[in-house]
């Protein structure tokens, strides 16, 4: 048997869908639990949940939004009340009939027949209902408005085909819901709320993503418009990471969010809504990870260095790990960004070989080796996660401490830039209905390789040419993109499908 | 009429229950959801949460622990396994017995027959045994113990008469669950939490605490051992408001958590749990508040300072708002106690007294009024929560800046002083059963006074002394102190009821 060359298997490039399972298990992020489509996440994975989180929270504190609490439960009434919501996507969920478990005749617990609900309850699958019906009691006048809250929760969605991080039955969010006295600022804030979506991104993740708008086919139900940020993956698929939705007076008007106006007449307020979840992390993952596994952007990596001590010969080992705990010390008097900086020790005894190689399936961004060489050179060894496992470098100790920012912020502009590479060599023009098949069709349909990407194409505007697509090849429009973005995208031209008049190119890719 | 003499009626004294719920609503801390026993958390009372996770997850952290995520749902299975456990709580919880909504011949939603799941799931009541299941794959051998996690969640337990905060069907949590090697370390885990819980309550929630152990009656279903922590509120019942469980090995032998020993043998490991929750927000808000409404202890306030800005001209208008937003921004470039400073301008066109009451009721630990008049002397008016609601001082802008940590601080330490003086008053001993029932019972059986305490006395050991006490007068064993804690509650003497001998004092009273 060779040798692999790479720590997961397969590579990327033999099996993506594959290499991302392997990636998320050999990194430690998370694994699948007992209960169907749920997830464990794991400390190594739930530390990046925690910085995404406490950046995020900073800038919609920044913004005006203050955080709540809403129920878990939502009765079914209220889906119901909001029909389109539902027809949409709220009919898989989790329903809870029963308050009471008792053994049964044949003595095993069962749901206590006498216990069953009046009205069923749905685990929320978003909050929508819920917060309207909150917020129809909080409004009254134009004088309580706008209100500005973010909720950070645990939602479900009943998953047939869970993917860690990227589908699974129960996932972590945030849900900011806000309501507006006027359309204008209610339109307003959903384009707030996506441009802080677009910075994050790009800043913690090194994400460059494309914002633009949703076709009516692919809105969030009962939205006005649909705004989102889309990500190209290393299989140059796209990943929806974020939305922002303006839901005009819909929710207004189902939930009764009422107010007294200026001019003394009832209105309806103007709703909006955004979120975010743990699939960000199954799109950094995707979208940084190589094939020897995950590789963290240092503004969200669970711990920015990890220290492994060398300890060759028993004698030295206590002077070893001392000098290792020292410099850890040392590192985390530090601040990156404003915070502590994040630092392991990795004291385990344990070969260090193989204790090496977890920390890079990990994708911890520096890895510092410290021996007794080293303590009497005063040096350490660094190895950077964004370079080659072997590639290293062996500053003097207090040289590392100065500059271990700066080593950070160019492992992230590093992985911004690839990304960035990455999504402009596979963002391509299409202008005719062969090439457009033909870039999205895998040469081995039975095994697709790596292929497609991001395709800007002329669009009619037709849902059926939408629904076509779909079907002939599992492509979606992404976007519309945010006009500005992309040069030349709003040049008029002919529908890639159909040959009628476009306004401008859309963005179409496969996605997860 | 007669002008109420404080903002929230009825008083304290008058009936304490009904002032909790509208001090609560008053406060705009939460409200009741159209969810049976759910509540809405508001921004004001959710503020309260994020600091005191803020608080313990570092205490967490600094004491080794990291954070992960287990499932919401419970498989009815695991339940069984652990039959003790079940029969002490878990059974009136919500289950979810099917994951789709369909239209009924009626059409209107319903959960569909055909999407009823082969097993129930039940919503966490507490999460020992799913993490039970997962703990028992990630351990092999002594080398992966001790697992030291911590997971912040919701949960829900169907409580049939829900009080907010305190009691609620579903309620937000943190619940470590740790594994070890040993009987030994896990035992010093249990006593470490229970000292973070106790320094945490004290610091940070002026809550002066009685750490113990609960009698065998009072005990969490499945443990062998169980600390906490109780606090004395101003109706002189208990809250429990901290628990930590030495679990023993029974969890592990109920979920197969198994590891090779360093003898070559396989073992059980050894288990702890301990939890905190939103009851600490009931706990605090009864312990400190007064009959003008919410008072909250600086070190948690969601923010420390308000300012509201006095404009009684339109032509000052714009110099006292600019004036209060620069003040604003300098007390926010202060920090407290190693955060910045949490600072609200409250600038709403609404009338200047009206304004003030609110964040009287709010609890708000300083308000700061800024009018033309301070602008040109160049001062400030500063009214601490813990003072008189007319009590004014006027120091100096600058001057306020700088000592606001100081005011503050000493607003901390009164509240802590007279909660402590409270409960110290209120603790007593007691040696004969005359005296124990007349303290616990009430001269007005219908509508009971504000009565009783912690009852210091000798307890025969004997589960049915216990159940009488509970039968005849709702008292309950809140713990058995731990040593040294209480002067002489070590001594010898007679049990209060039988007269039997007892080897020490236990400490009875009402509870939340």
């Amino acid at each position: 048997m060779s040798q692999p060359s790479s720590a997961i298997s397969p590579t990327r490039a033999a099996d993506f869908a594959e290499w991302y399972q392997q990636v998320v298990r050999a990194a430690e992020l998370a694994e699948p639990s007992d209960v169907r489509g749920c997830m464990v996440i794991k400390p190594w994975g739930y530390g990046l949940w925690e910085n995404i989180q406490h950046t995020l929270d900073g800038m919609f504190k920044a913004t005006g939004h203050k955080n709540a609490y809403f129920p878990l439960f939502i009765p079914l009434s209220y889906l119901a009340k909001e029909a389109q919501h539902v027809e949409g996507f709220a009919k898989e969920c989790a329903i809870v009939t029963h308050h009471r478990l008792e053994a049964g005749p044949d003595g095993a617990l069962r749901p206590a027949p006498s216990s069953q609900l009046a009205e069923p309850l749905v685990i929320r699958p978003t909050s929508e209902t819920i917060i309207g019906a909150t917020y129809a009691k909080w409004v009254q006048s134009y004088r309580d408005l706008p209100i500005l809250i973010n909720q950070w929760a645990n939602v479900v969605r009943w998953e047939m085909r869970p993917r860690l991080f990227l589908r699974t039955a129960e996932f972590l969010w945030q849900e900011g819901h806000t309501a507006h006295e006027t359309e204008a600022e209610a339109l307003e804030e959903t384009e707030k709320m996506l441009g802080v979506y677009e910075t994050f991104a790009r800043e913690h993740l090194a994400l460059p993503v494309y914002t633009g708008e949703k076709s009516a086919g692919e809105r969030f139900p009962g939205a006005v418009q649909t705004l989102c940020i889309e990500a190209m993956v290393q299989d140059r698929k796209a990943v929806q990471a974020g939305t922002s939705h303006f839901l005009g007076q819909n929710f207004a008007k189902a939930s009764d969010i009422k107010f007294l106006s200026r001019t003394n007449t009832q209105e309806f307020a103007w709703t909006t809504s955004w979120g975010v979840s743990t699939r960000l992390i199954g799109t950094l993952l995707m979208a940084h990870g190589d094939d020897d596994g995950a590789v963290l952007p240092p503004r969200v990596a669970t711990s920015h260095v990890v220290i492994l001590p060398v300890v060759p010969k028993e004698e030295t080992r206590a002077a070893v790990l001392d000098a290792a705990y020292a410099l850890a010390a040392k590192l985390r008097e530090t601040r990156y960004h404003g915070d502590p900086l994040r630092v392991e020790v990795d004291a385990r005894d344990v070969n260090g070989g193989a204790k090496n190689w977890e920390w890079i399936k990990k994708g911890a961004p520096l890895r510092v080796e410290i021996g007794p060489r080293d303590l009497e050179k005063g040096t350490v060894a660094i190895a950077r996660r964004d370079r080659a496992n072997k590639e290293k470098t062996f500053p003097a100790n207090a040289e590392f401490v100065e500059s271990v920012g700066a080593i950070l912020d160019d492992i992230q502009a590093t992985l911004l830039a690839r990304a960035t590479a990455h999504r402009d060599e596979h963002t391509v023009r299409i202008d005719t209905k062969e090439a457009f098949y033909a870039f999205f069709t895998a040469k081995n349909p039975d095994k697709p390789e790596v292929h497609g990407g991001f395709a800007l194409a002329h669009w009619n505007g037709s849902p059926e040419v939408e629904t076509q697509i779909k079907e002939d090849l599992k492509v979606t429009i992404r976007c519309i993109p945010t006009p500005g973005q992309i040069p030349g995208a709003e040049e008029p031209g002919r529908c890639v499908i159909t040959g009628e008049p476009s306004t401008r190119r859309v963005l179409f890719a496969k996605s997860y």
